[in-house]
């Protein structure tokens, strides 16, 4: 399993360097890699410029300071909040057109014969917007592919993972994700609103740092925890689960502070939402939509549930589980076949329309053959009742839950009467859902897995309620919808809450939990979640919760990379250019020490730890020593420099430093961080992993007793360990 | 400001001492006060003992070792839903006799005139209730006054409170709040219960470990984390709403396995509730209360709210911070008025005597003198309508606020339909209300000030919807009420949480957390919540969030203590009997260093840290150089004899270490926890600060650059500092 692992990260690695590497082809193909693996410090540079400028800010500067963070939270909230609007009324305005044109169409040929036409119209209308949303996706932007939650959970976890927040993501995750549900896909809109939601928060407070250019911490503090508001977009879609999903998958250490703006950003994200979707409907300034994920409210009777009911929605997260896992393994098996084959741009267009048109067609099929005639209420629910083949005044009850956008079918497992739907139409239509949702999710399309895991759920679930005769069905559609949400993505708090959020109904928060927690552990007994599973797939260092149980003998000194590469406090500019240079090696933290000689492996006292960035911006405004003395009126390098180059620093190739220069030195005293973190060499490593999840390290400087520098730890030394089968294993991770 | 709670600080020391002195005479009065201000140590000691003992732990030691932590968190959960509806039946049943008791007695007098005598049997049976309640708080266990929230988020905050989870002081707090509640006076059952539930699971995860003595790590566990799934009881109030409400003012650092098991035990907690009251309803097994705070569902209108009506909420938030604030001052004025003239138990007493017949008699005047009549509905809702000078058919309207526990007044206030009230009964409600609820918060009785402030906030609101004719009143009752409890006690995430839960209507969420963040930002303009004033006046080390924001100046060098009083690798037992027995100092953690001349100033470097409890127990157990020479088969002390010991180490003084003893050596080295965390001295302040917050640290040591030892920095150290009106402050905090 570890060598699969390893095998395919390697070529996955390659395939996706080339990938990007043809549709931006301005890129370095060989840079992609190294950009990839870099981490993100979320620890403050607190630096004598730090200092001095802090110094200078008087208590008034700190309350206006207070107050723009405030705003910007706000500004993230506002903007997260109109794009959750744009997408929700795009898709809803084309998928109707769809679904009525093609709707007309089948009526049409219903009686005169000749429905393959329909079929063929139906197809090639998904295929049409499929193909629009593969191209953007495969050849602008491939970082656009998927749900984005992995990426967003490497990001928030301190890994750098190019373009995931620019601007160009959002857009074609957006157009993207529009297209994909349009295109009646087996997918979902959540999760690349989450993405999207990143992009505008990462945005937001760059931007402002960059473009108003006075405002001294808000990149800081932005640059540092801030890629955490960022979820609150999750927060446009759903009120207080997006709140506790950005905390279960993002935060690092629990901070009240950025709880409280997390928490404000959603809510001015759920106004802006509810505010524009009561323009859209006409009803201005009736606010009551709860978030954008609404299955309807289950008005609750007295009696929620029952006691003897308890065994049975236990049962129910156990094949939840199992079902979770099942889907798990296939999409895992999916995906190393199309990491190995599938990574031209053109053939993952080619297999996104190839699902489309299989989607449409099977889809079409099971209508077809479907003899699940139901009678329609004068006040239907149903929003393009398809008769067909059935008597007048019927529908067709497959064609409810294949013939709609899966939000919709959601609903109407929930919430339609009792005998809605035939039991074999359940049956059918989740066994053939399954495998689509499964073939779909990690398609070259912006797509979430979210809702088509609760359709799954829900049509299954609702087969439970009906075979137990006695049962409301809507509400084991419910049971069964959280199972399987909870088998494929194993979140428990945060799910619990959207559910019982998304359903407007507390009362049934006690069995979604049991549901969940159960789903969780029969999944977990099997493989990990989806999103870990892709994570694991990309190989990145990713950071867990806590060090492997049975790590407590590994200490510091075995962790650790060394020798280490350092820095005299006073270094040659040419020796600095070099190290960067180094491209074997490509460090991107050194501790800065007393005396040095490069190259020899005596260790030497540590003083202090520069970035790679800095680094950089000192060589690029030539803060050398000698020019310093020979122009009085040297124009002293202040913090804003520093933070105008984030988060774009050129590459060190990009400087060009003359021979006369390479002869100066540079003085890093002012710039480097004098009080690094350190470690000595006999800290365990659940110490040394405590350390750096709770404060959100890159490196961390191994010392010996003599506070002389031996090691660096950084994220990939520590991700390499983890616990198998047999105990503590060491994963090979790309040594880049 | 800053002065007077200094010197309240220092009274309200020597007070409670003073107080716990004649309460437990057992206790030694002058060791009171030092045992007040130990901190807990949530660190982790890998000493040698430790890493031998998990390297003995095979790997399916580790499996059973999560099972077994899973079950005591379900135990937790159990017994904390037990105890919630113990509580919860025995106060309605008991205010149920006593309510019904007063009405015949008022009904007979009504008629025959010398209403009186009923006035004189309410006022006796209350103050009967409240005389025992205090009683026991006064003279048993003065820690179990009030609601406890304040002394449990000390406790989570990592300062020792002596007793504070001691089974004497949950069974007094049960009891305690039965009376208080039932007694009429103006409290609520809320914080008693999260105080009882820390209790249970304090002892439920260390008791496992005292009583079954082979369990390895779940005490080690429970000793670091686990004051946190202690607050899991809220979850038998509260289900989401406990969780969170435990992370937001608990939890120093988010842990997802943690967060799962607090989930978990309150899942459990609130099932064990719904189960017995299930029974006591004679329902069994229909299971549908979400919670035990319950204030009935707002069957939402299509339209729940119009946005016209968001600036009015947004007004009312403004209010409740307001009279929040005011609520606040008032108690800390009294509360240093009691500190001053009200410590003797038997003056305790006797105020809570008369608040209850001062409460009792209000209540009757206000009910006797109102002329609200209202017609009584066939399905009327009310308890106890009291007809009193009524035309039949109809009841007193201000007898349905007064004449009820506070959780049905609620309710009434919420559901009522519109017009049983009449603004002038509100208005006076409120009034009178208010102020007798800020009389009783920190009453000598336990008692929580949660649905005191929901009532008084459902009042005022209730009465802004009728003024507002167009509105349902009893919306904005919802939120008058969660802008007095959010201006009183400020918190906003686990609020909206819990109040979206007690309401079970979601879409209520946005403005209810509109109007808390309102409600906090007013109020925090005047005066701090409620609990933080309670904690400030108790003066102890707490820690915040963050470090002040200006104080990045500060250093390592500045806050640290020194000298420190260190100790060799290898100590004569006669040092380390003085060092531990000098009062003087009283210092928890001593550095180990390699070479040191004590009471010289020379720093030695640093090798280890090692506590006063584990040199107690190698005291106790004498574990000397010497004797194991002389005795070949000295038997090997256990990381069990160290986890045996806790949490009661016997003090120095009960240990007798002859003069020949003292002679000999004691080898540290197996026992010191070899790798401390340590600074530089040029840290600065908030680095010091965020080590010690995300890992929930005690001592820090302060090292110059060759790893010598220079000082050491306490919780203490760092809790003097705190942002004033003027910029950094420093606080004098008791010294010893």
């Amino acid at each position: 399993m570890a060598n699969i692992t390893k095998k395919v990260s390697w070529s996955s690695r390659a395939d996706e360097s080339g990938a990007a590497g043809e549709g931006t082809p301005l890129l370095n193909g060989s840079e992609q890699p190294r950009l990839f693996r870099q981490s993100l410090d979320y620890d403050n540079i607190e630096n004598q410029l730090f200092l001095e400028e802090e110094r200078r800010l008087s208590h008034m500067g700190f309350r206006c300071l207070e107050i723009s963070r405030w705003v910007v939270c706000g500004l993230i909230g506002f903007l997260t909040g109109l794009i959750a609007c744009f997408i929700d009324i795009v898709v809803e305005k084309l998928a109707g057109i769809k679904y009525q044109v093609v709707k007309e169409n089948i009526e049409k040929f219903t009686e005169v014969g000749g429905l393959s036409i329909s079929l063929i119209l139906w197809a090639l209308l998904n295929c049409a917007f499929v193909m629009v949303g593969a191209i953007i996706v495969a050849f602008f932007e491939p970082i656009a592919a998927g749900s984005g939650i992995p990426q967003i959970k490497c990001y928030l976890n301190g890994i750098k993972i190019p373009r995931v927040v620019r601007l160009k993501t959002l857009v074609v995750k957006v157009c993207g994700v529009i297209c994909s549900v349009v295109g009646g896909l087996a997918v979902g809109k959540e999760g690349p609103m989450i993405h999207s939601g990143a992009v505008v928060a990462a945005g937001v407070s760059q931007g402002r740092s960059t473009s108003l250019k006075r405002d001294f911490k808000v990149s800081v503090l932005f640059n540092h925890y801030a890629f955490m508001p960022a979820t609150a977009r999750a927060g446009g879609t759903m009120f207080l689960g997006g709140v506790l999903f950005s905390l279960e998958e993002g935060a690092s250490f629990w901070n009240q502070m950025l709880t409280w703006r997390i928490f404000f950003a959603s809510m001015i994200s759920t106004f802006t939402l509810n505010f524009f979707l009561s323009i859209y409907n006409n009803k201005l300034g009736q606010l009551s939509s709860p978030g954008l994920i609404n299955f309807g409210r289950f008005e609750g009777d007295t009696v929620a549930y029952n006691l003897y009911e308890i065994p049975l929605f236990i049962a129910m997260g156990a094949v939840g589980g199992l079902l979770g896992a099942l889907f798990n393994v296939l999409n895992y098996w999916l995906t190393i076949f199309r990491i190995r084959y599938v990574h031209r741009p053109c053939l993952q267009v080619m297999e996104a329309l190839l699902v489309a048109a299989v989607t449409a067609t099977v889809s079409f099929t099971m209508i077809y053959f479907s003899n699940d005639c139901q009678p329609l209420d004068p006040d239907h629910t149903e929003e393009y009742p398809l008769q067909l083949f059935c008597a007048d005044g019927e529908y067709n009850s497959m064609a409810t839950a294949f013939f709609n956008t899966p939000e919709r079918s959601v609903r109407s497992l929930f919430h339609n009467q009792p005998g809605s739907y035939n039991p074999l139409t359940l049956g059918l239509f989740t066994l053939t859902y399954f495998f689509l949702a499964c073939w779909t999710y990690g398609l070259a399309v912006s797509a979430g897995v979210f809702i088509p895991s609760l359709l799954i759920g829900a049509a299954w679930g609702r087969l439970c309620g009906i075979l137990l005769t006695w049962a409301d069905p809507g509400k084991y559609a419910l049971m069964g919808a959280a199972a399987q949400l909870g088998g494929i993505v194993r979140m428990t708090l945060s799910l619990t809450v959207i559910m019982v959020e998304a359903t407007g109904n507390v009362t049934y928060g006690l069995p979604i939990m049991l549901v969940l927690m159960t789903a969780k552990i029969v999944g977990d007994y099997f493989v990990e979640g989806l999103y870990d599973i892709h994570i694991k797939l990309q190989s990145v260092p990713f950071l867990h919760w806590e060090a492997p149980a049975t790590s407590h003998w590994l200490t510091a000194r075995e962790v650790m990379s060394s020798p280490v590469t350092c820095l005299n406090r006073v270094e040659k500019v040419g020796t600095i250019v070099d190290t960067l240079s180094n491209t074997s090696t490509n460090h991107n933290g050194f501790p800065v020490v007393a005396i040095f000689v490069l190259f020899s492996i005596q260790p030497a006292k540590l003083c202090g730890l520069i970035l790679r960035s800095q680094l950089i911006v000192l060589l690029k405004h030539k803060v050398f020593v000698e020019l310093a003395r020979s122009r009085l009126t040297q124009r002293k390098l202040q913090l804003k420099d520093f933070r105008d180059a984030y988060p774009r620093f050129p590459p060190i190739q990009s400087i060009h430093v003359s021979q006369d220069e390479r002869e100066c030195m540079m003085d890093l005293t002012e710039f480097m961080n004098p009080t690094p973190y350190t470690v000595p060499q006999e800290t365990s490593l659940p110490r040394v992993f405590k350390l750096f999840r709770a404060l959100g390290l890159r490196h961390l400087v191994v010392v010996d007793d003599e506070n002389k520098v031996i090691g660096l730890v950084t994220r990939k030394d520590l991700a390499r360990y983890h616990l198998g089968k047999h105990g503590l294993e060491e994963l090979q991770l790309a040594q880049t």
